[in-house]
């Protein structure tokens, strides 16, 4: 197939990082988000959202300028795809015609699904991909709780894909530009592995943790470890079941390595094994004081 | 066994609640901020450390207005043991004979061994027992690591263990006077399968999920979730190991419910099973909004 015609677009040497038309796809808390943070400074940023109220709301804001149609789509430099994985492709496939020579960079938590079949759009269509992944988050959801400095001091994940490096300079320095404190480039198969470690188990643990019958006689008898472990299984469901599935094999193996170690530990205690059990915990402190946080 | 004569002790109804003679045995983390908390009131605290250094420093700091001995330990109006478990029985059993007519706490975490074996002490030395937890701590043990306001805004758990009212309420009285929020009086049983839900269980994970392969590599990969559910992997591994093993029932019950609900969310991930994972997600989210804490 050949790269589709599109007009009106810039060529990527006459773009100043810092002055680009940006098209936001999905006004929830990452995509709501990164329009404040984004409109703070020269951009021309204009966004879609299925829901008209949520367009309104971001307008009334100035968190974009405009609702984005197809002609703004054709002319923008960066789209932001800011919804779920499987949205993100859809949207993709339904508009591709309408990019060719911008930037498109996602924001979703699961990478080894989603960035091959971006990829191979961006071939199909002739843009340039980046996957993306910024660490920030909140229990709310929506337009109405997302804010401009979400990605305070957060860690901005980029997934290259091949793309060429002034593209992912480009993404770089956007993720700097709305507070990031640090961006990692890697591929979808590290950070999948990374991701199911670091927030997909904290999240089936705090569900699971929840369903003990004893969970609603806590208070009183529960001070922070309680409501540490417990925090995030408010949870999204629709999204987070999303989320899993299309990690499947990192998430499973994780979930059995957790598993593995909480019963080495519970036998210990069953069995009364005393210096098993100190060696075990004594394993876990220091693991914790030497990575220091 | 005759109970032990004994001089120089006030009567129960001579007693002002705040105005009291309290030796606290042991000054590590919680033994220390009480001994700052309480001496802020007209209380005269004394202490008792196995540490000569820690008594110098609890006295430099007004902690304590002297090292205790078997004088003050036989005049004074209320003993608080916060030593671990074993320690305060053995304490008990050696100073048993200048208890007669004192009141006596602890402050262990765990309740279903300590509780029946100083009632036995209670008995035999005619002193009154009532077992204590204040529901506070910190990633750092130890007088240095001791604060006026720990207890501020916690709950402090209160086993009467038949001891009379009058007695169960001073300690509630003090439990208030260090800032604790509420008081909650239950049975040994009670509080230690609560305890083995709220707390124990959470550190028993924190340091499983430590031990995962990729934990040493979490830095930019992680956010909230990792630092929430690890945070408690700093423990002390021989205090920790004690508790558990003191509460090896109810602990063992709680970590295989818990083995068992993750299992279920790791099965509906491993199966690819949508429907099944999001109804364990939104079980889990109803739970906590639910109980909204």
């Amino acid at each position: 197939m050949q790269p589709t015609p599109h007009t009106g677009r810039r060529a990527p040497e006459e773009r100043n990082p810092d002055e680009l038309d940006i098209v936001i796809v999905g006004l929830g808390l990452i995509g709501g988000s990164l329009a404040k943070a984004l409109s703070q400074n020269r951009h021309r940023v204009t966004g879609i959202d299925q829901n008209p109220e949520v367009i309104q709301q971001a307008l009334l804001c100035s968190a974009i300028s405009a609702e984005a149609d197809d002609g703004t789509l054709s002319r923008a430099d960066l789209i932001l795809l800011c919804c779920y994985p499987q949205a993100c492709i859809d949207f993709v496939q339904k508009k591709g015609a309408l990019l060719g020579g911008a930037l498109v960079s996602d924001t979703c938590g699961v990478k080894g699904y989603i960035c091959p079949e971006l990829t191979k759009l961006a071939r199909e269509f002739s843009f340039t991909f980046v996957g993306g992944h910024p660490m920030a988050g909140k229990e709310q959801n929506g337009f109405a709780a997302s804010e401009a400095n979400l990605f305070e001091g957060a860690s901005y994940l980029l997934i290259p894909c091949g793309a060429p490096d002034g593209a992912v300079a480009l993404m770089e320095h956007l993720a700097r530009s709305v507070g990031a404190a640090r961006t990692i480039a890697t591929t979808p198969e590290h950070h999948d592995e990374m991701i199911a470690f670091t927030s997909q188990v904290p999240h089936a643990l705090a569900c699971a943790y929840v369903m003990s019958p004893l969970c609603p006689e806590h208070p009183g008898y529960s001070a922070g470890s309680y409501r540490d472990v417990s925090r995030v299984a408010r949870i999204n469901e629709t999204l987070w079941s999303e989320l899993f599935l299309e990690n499947r094999e990192p998430l499973t193996r994780e979930i059995d390595t957790l598993l593995g170690h909480l019963t080495e530990i519970r036998n210990a205690v069953a069995e009364n094994d005393r210096e098993v059990l100190r060696g075990l915990l004594r394993r876990g402190r220091e693991i914790k004081e030497r990575l220091g946080e």
